[in-house]
């Protein structure tokens, strides 16, 4: 309607020269991850009955921890802490045995020890609450010698907007389930047990499909894009990718999370045809097919020259910008969309809560982003406004808690 | 953990003399809503299909609209918006006319006509959207004769603390979905269409439980307790409160809506204990119980006494206070929960957006509004905040707008 007067579009050689960039200096921001295509590695069966959405378990205790290679859940809430100055490393002891006790129970669709409303906690929903360590966690126990280097923050990139409200964090809680209501009681019960020893720095909410909705399908963000079809794939890919395979005791079976929240300029990235996107993503918007091929996981081939003599999927496409090949250089990608109040004149507060796993942020995510940043055709409608990193370690066996092995 | 410390029971004779209410002042605020006992008349069976949740549809086109006798979707965003100054009759005719095609295409699954992500829009996943006029709207088409007189703002009551941000509105639209992504969508696509003709005045996201995690149950709010058990049975009971069965066609299957925001006080609410919280509502909170029975939906004895010689179920309990019989006094609740960011020092912002539909505002809604603003022990933990009143107009055939009864 309105648009169509201001409608400016993106031509094919502006594309494939980053004019596009130039030309919209003032929005480039961009994002690795707004179009990140890596599919979950393990859908569930479409029958699944409605019903066992809520009843459904994921185990809490074991080597790794779950809401990681766990196949996403439909709701999430990312809850980043601060820690009070006089915690010390005994008293992130105590806090984490306490939180580690909730997330036990609640996990497995039994209330907390200190629950108020029991009867929320009744409904698992294949709940998940993964934890993980930020740079000032180890600062506060003294023992920044068990920090992975990478676990700090970002280097700046200049394609960054960043706010302080949603970056950073001592301690994160990543609390996923298929079911709302599920998520909003264990943030509570998390968030309450937290406070004497931490406050609220940032929470992200957000959400993919409803759980089922489109089994063993790529989820699509909020761009329309098929969202994650290049995940390593589940068993040795994912484990490759994912998980630190040795180490002392609070490295083996750890991995690292990255949190960036990408806005994304809808109003913009709606003045641009059909083909202008397909050509910024380096893939069909429908299938997901790479822009040389017919199906979501045909290889790409960047030799390829269409009939005006320019390769087919751009040299400057997001599909071009972030692809690596071999286990040990993918990355997990797990986001989640958000989408807030829109303004009074309609525009969208819409994005991702780019979540990526990867065992080894410098080797891993770090070049994605790097070539991302230096120029991706799709910086020009995301903007980065958050970003956090946060070790996730190990896992614990049955009695045992989630930082024993760092911590402990 | 800390709560104790602070925790301040409220007495038995305190909660039955309405003491509890004195002595928080400063947090009376309550709501009809919060514990609004009602269940939806049409639960769907406990064995569909995860998958089935994503393609299933609500028809959109009839005499009455849609959203309101439907199944609680999961998922609710209600739009509210203010008509830009110069809209009249026929600029109003055609914004309905294009937010209809909008509505009757998305609702069957099918992009909008300008959908510029047309892969978000194919799967309705049981999407409804459902039109309200507000009291501008019909002063905007001069057309104040055909506003039903109650279809303006609330009387003011003591209880609230309304915030012209929560409050009022030109026209609604209430989009449900079992899909977030789906509300999203939806969400995106009218307010765009919308764009020439009004501007964003509010808008309000709310959840339940996942599509088919209880069905057949009664859903909880965010305070634990089961939300919705005294609505009017599906059929004759549920017709004669909700719809008005004759006069002119701008009033014949039409229907209205009050939407409130009520704020919960979830950390005075810790405070209480489970038999005070139980004596503030007048039902067990685990199955919903009167307190002088055993099963939900046992009619409650308001004569039967203790061992204490009081009342079992307290004279100011809110199932006391809220009581009616008759399907021409009950409502429709039709609530969501919201839940936002906390606040640095971990207190939630939760509640409830309660939405009721009834025939008749007057007849309806107010005597049980002013009931409970008047006396009702849940008004300690809970605030209206927002409020806002529309008429919903009837449905419209296959080709035609809703509206055009009333503006056409």
């Amino acid at each position: 309607m309105t648009e169509s007067a201001k409608t400016r579009p993106v031509s094919r050689r502006r594309l494939l020269t980053g004019g596009a960039l130039a030309a919209g200096g003032a929005l480039a921001g961009g994002a690795a991850a707004t179009a990140a295509r890596s599919d979950n590695p393990g859908a569930r069966p479409a029958d699944v009955p409605a019903a066992q959405v809520a009843t459904a378990v994921e185990p809490f205790h074991g080597p790794r921890q779950a809401g990681v290679a766990t196949d996403p859940q439909a709701h999430a809430a990312f809850v980043a802490f601060t820690l009070k100055p006089d915690i010390d490393r005994a008293a992130l002891g105590r806090m984490l045995r306490l939180l580690s006790d909730d997330a036990a129970r609640l996990t497995q669709g039994h209330p907390a020890l200190a629950d108020t409303e029991p009867e929320l906690g009744l409904l698992p929903a294949r709940l998940t609450v993964t934890f993980g360590f930020g740079p000032g966690l180890y600062t506060a126990a003294r023992l920044d010698d068990r920090r992975p280097p990478f676990v700090a923050d970002l280097p700046a990139f200049r394609i960054d907007r960043l706010q302080p409200s949603w970056s950073g964090g001592d301690l994160l809680l990543q609390i996923c389930a298929d079911d709302p209501l599920t998520v909003a009681h264990a943030q509570r019960v998390l968030i309450k047990d937290s406070r004497p020893f931490a406050t609220v720095r940032w929470v992200q909410q957000g959400f993919r499909r409803a759980a089922g909705a489109e089994p063993g399908r790529t989820q699509r963000n909020l761009l329309g894009q098929l969202d994650g079809t290049a995940n390593p794939a589940a068993g040795t890919p994912l484990d490759t990718a994912v998980w630190v395979p040795g180490g002392p005791d609070w490295l083996r079976e750890s991995t690292t999370l990255v949190v960036r929240r990408i806005s994304m300029n809808l109003e913009t990235w709606d003045l641009l045809g059909r083909t202008d996107r397909e050509l910024a993503v380096g893939r069909r918007l429908d299938t997901g097919a790479p822009l040389t091929g017919t199906a979501e996981h045909d290889e790409p081939d960047f030799t390829a020259i269409g009939a005006d003599g320019l390769t087919v999927i751009p040299d400057f496409s997001h599909l071009a910008r972030a692809r690596v090949t071999g286990d040990r250089q993918k990355i997990l990608r797990r986001p989640y969309n958000y989408d807030g109040i829109p303004t009074s004149e309609g525009h969208a507060d819409s994005g991702l809560i780019f979540a990526s796993f990867q065992a080894d942020v410098t080797r891993q995510f770090l070049p994605i982003q790097r070539r991302l940043a230096e120029q991706d055709l799709l910086n020009e409608w995301t903007t980065p406004i958050g970003s956090a990193v946060f070790a996730i370690p190990p896992g614990c066996p049955d009695g045992g808690w989630i930082g024993q092995q760092v911590v402990g």
